[in-house]
């Protein structure tokens, strides 16, 4: 509970109109774009600036109430969903881009901006912010950087940690620091600016944000390749990465996917194939062609059953439509979507669609796979019912044996989505008791009052002395909050 | 000290060949590539892995001695002198390439493994390496790793940072963590593997290193260029960028460095220019002509006095013969050299070589600046006789102007060579109180017996209450240890 004292003054520092308080306001910010998580904070506020910010967290030290730091709200694991109550931080009035800096290639910019709206700036001047989340045009750049988020160009480019060169940060102290610079080599103190970048709003509120621009590559072409056998799809991306090609995007779509998608866009998908390939290759116009002919003789030599080739920008979109379609089409399907983001080594990535296929085999569920085989991350997606209280048991069941397949493939429980709460459970699996003790010392140094974003990461429950996934099951804040608040 | 038993344990733990005690190790042992700093560690070990060097942690926690990992000795800022005695632990033992994946794309190495070794090995199978500093005949991976090391290739290519995907890392505590792994995407977890690299040795010692690789650029293109004017020679370095090329090296030598280096080489080095640019571009051989001739183009236009384009891999070599000369052709000059790594944005670079111009000018020195214009990374390079007392006043003024002139163009005390004791007394200027709060607060988080590379990074000295600069001018451990210990 905030206290009536603290929302006045609240209100002093935001202004009046900037705290929301009404249960119709508290209800929009109860949940982002997790299925099956929500609690109502006690207040909302949107500041105009870093020394608000400051006050605020100064203000919650103090008082004792909880901060929960929100951009878009379209998280997928749970991060801006303020689980203890408290106050949810909203900082989409901070929206502005400050700077493009076109002879140092940078850009200053808010933690508001849409992603896409910094795209289609630098884009217009030739330059390149190469982090494409699918939720781009929705998501921010504020989300961006406390989530690291990828994309699907993350193979050949990499994901946001990679342009972020420094952040102004409010600590939960509410004192504030400036990390990095513009200069591209910056070796000053401990790498505070990369702590901060996917540390999920527990480490700081992150108030503006310095990026590395590049240079718009010149052309680029897409290809769409079927697939009779999941191998051969598979084979593929190894033998083009091993041709010394590296796409910026090489995508992968299940039967199972592709169905969902062809009943729902009616593209003419052929639906007996095991896997489709969305490939775009880019650079200068002639090496583009080059790549291209490559990669398509490398799909033919993997038993490619049909490849398309786009002529035009345009057919790059059509090409491009299926994939971009996968998650809305397997929305449609059931009521309730459980969308995970476990990662193997690109190498593993026909073993973990083969082992995400046995699972659904097993519980009787239907997931459809796809996502990013070039880097690895794939989104295996279980659509079910969550009033259907036997099949979200199922449910559970197999999303803990995805996590577990994709460890012992040498993966991560998390590419590009996070932690937050969904899949703070299962943290102790990959971090191990020394990586969690680790983690829970630096958040007790920069947060001895746990104020920001409490109960994500699994960071309390480790303190709190549950070590194993065992203890964790029956305690876990991720099953005792299920529709709560709502 | 080092107790007798303690010692016992170390032979224990090591082995007794694997402990060095004797005057004459131990004076070895005292000093790194940094002039005028110093002191002879009571012991050093050489462990055979990750669980010996947690042993040794464990003991050291126990036995209140202090522990100095050290990987080539070669570091630039006194990051591996033992400044409070204790004991040095020698990684150089552990140096094998542990494995190449081509499938995946990276590398797991041991820290004592030169890096130039390693570019060695994935050349040879169309692979890449970038990080290229200028050291790497000599510096081990580990050392990379722990400094952050830059090269000349980081304006295309980035720095080490860029390319370290997981850790293996025995913390202060000797509990060993993995952090990383083999996928392109991890965002598990805080950012652990990066909040190590370039923590200088204060936070962990690393035992295995897994890297990044990307396909070998197929060709390349060296120009050297004379220009008679300064403002010509940093226009040209922009507007290359504007042209939305990105050269991996954009090299800068100013008058006084090409001077000294035309006295060591007698390359025929024209001694009226007031810069020299080494450029390079590289990538798919197409690409590679297309961009040399923009360059060629752009250098003309912004009044080059001269032009050598390579022709062959020899030329290459042979241009870039004179840059790579410039830190021996300066340190035959004078018995003592001050190599600084103050770094700008890319935008400031000539105001910068011309404050260091004045700085020179105003306290009677001889300094030549050469470095990597392309990324702000500059070299500053002090020529000075240690025994000079008088000079070395000077000496000390002009350094402390030289980064005040970093920071004031929006640049960093140190691009490459990391902060160590060198650079310690400067800290607060750039960080801030903020920014070294934090950073006291995690050495504290992860080491709280300050075992670890104590003194170093000016984290101790901030702890114990010098905040400004004035004050710690006077207690500097950089001044207090000038040639202690010999």
């Amino acid at each position: 509970m905030i206290e009536q004292s603290a929302l006045t003054q609240l209100a002093r520092i935001v202004g009046k109109e900037n705290l929301l308080t009404t249960p119709e306001d508290l209800a929009c910010y109860g949940f982002d774009a997790t299925p099956r998580l929500g609690r109502w904070p006690d207040a909302v506020v949107k500041p105009g600036g870093p020394r608000e910010v400051s006050e605020i967290l100064q203000l919650a030290n103090r008082e004792g109430f909880k901060v929960v730091p929100r951009g878009a709200g379209n998280n997928l694991s749970g991060g801006s969903v303020p689980i203890q109550g408290g106050l949810v931080v909203q900082m989409n009035r901070l929206n502005r881009i400050l700077e493009i800096d076109t002879e140092n290639l940078t850009a200053l910019v808010e933690p508001g901006v849409v992603t896409s709206d910094l795209h289609a700036a630098v884009e217009a001047i030739g330059l390149f912010y190469p982090p494409d989340p699918g939720s781009m045009t929705v998501s921010t750049m504020g989300g961006n950087v406390a989530e690291n988020a990828g994309g699907l160009r993350g193979l050949k480019y990499g994901v946001t940690r990679d342009y972020v060169m420094g952040l102004e940060v409010v600590l939960p102290s509410g004192e504030v620091i400036n990390t990095g610079g513009k200069t591209v080599k910056n070796v000053t103190g401990y790498d505070l600016t990369r702590l901060m970048v996917g540390s999920e709003g527990t480490l700081g509120i992150i108030t503006k944000i310095l990026v590395r621009l590049i240079p718009k590559p010149e052309a680029k072409k897409t290809m769409l390749v079927y697939y009779r056998s999941l191998s051969d799809a598979a084979e593929t991306v190894s033998s083009i990465i091993a041709h010394r090609i590296i796409p910026p995007t090489l995508e992968f779509l299940d039967n199972v996917t592709v169905r969902c998608v062809e009943q729902y866009i009616h593209a003419g998908l052929p639906l007996d194939m095991e896997a489709i390939l969305l490939i775009e290759v880019d650079g200068p116009s002639s090496v583009v062609e080059e790549d291209a002919e490559k990669v398509v003789e490398v799909c033919r030599q993997h038993k490619a059953a049909e490849i398309q080739l786009s002529r035009s920008a345009e057919d790059s979109l059509r090409l491009a439509a299926g994939r971009r379609a996968a998650l809305p089409a397997l929305a449609r399907i059931k009521p309730t979507m459980v969308l995970e983001d476990a990662t193997v080594p690109r190498s593993q990535v026909a073993a973990m669609v083969r082992q995400v296929q046995q699972i659904a085999d097993r519980y009787g569920l239907l997931i459809g796979t796809f996502g990013h085989a070039g880097d690895g991350n794939l989104h295996p997606t279980i659509v079910c019912d969550e009033r259907d209280r036997q099949e979200m048991e199922r449910v559970e069941k197999a999303v803990d044996e995805i996590f577990r397949a994709a460890l012992e493939l040498g993966g991560t429980l998390s590419g590009e989505h996070g932690i937050g709460l969904s899949k703070a459970p299962f943290m102790t699996m990959e971090m191990k008791d020394a990586g969690m003790k680790a983690m829970v010392a630096i958040k007790r140094a920069l947060d001895p009052n746990n104020v920001l974003n409490p109960g994500k990461m699994y960071l309390d429950d480790y303190a709190a002395g549950h070590g194993a996934r065992g203890e964790v099951l029956s305690a876990a804040p991720h099953g005792s909050v299920l529709g709560s608040g709502f």
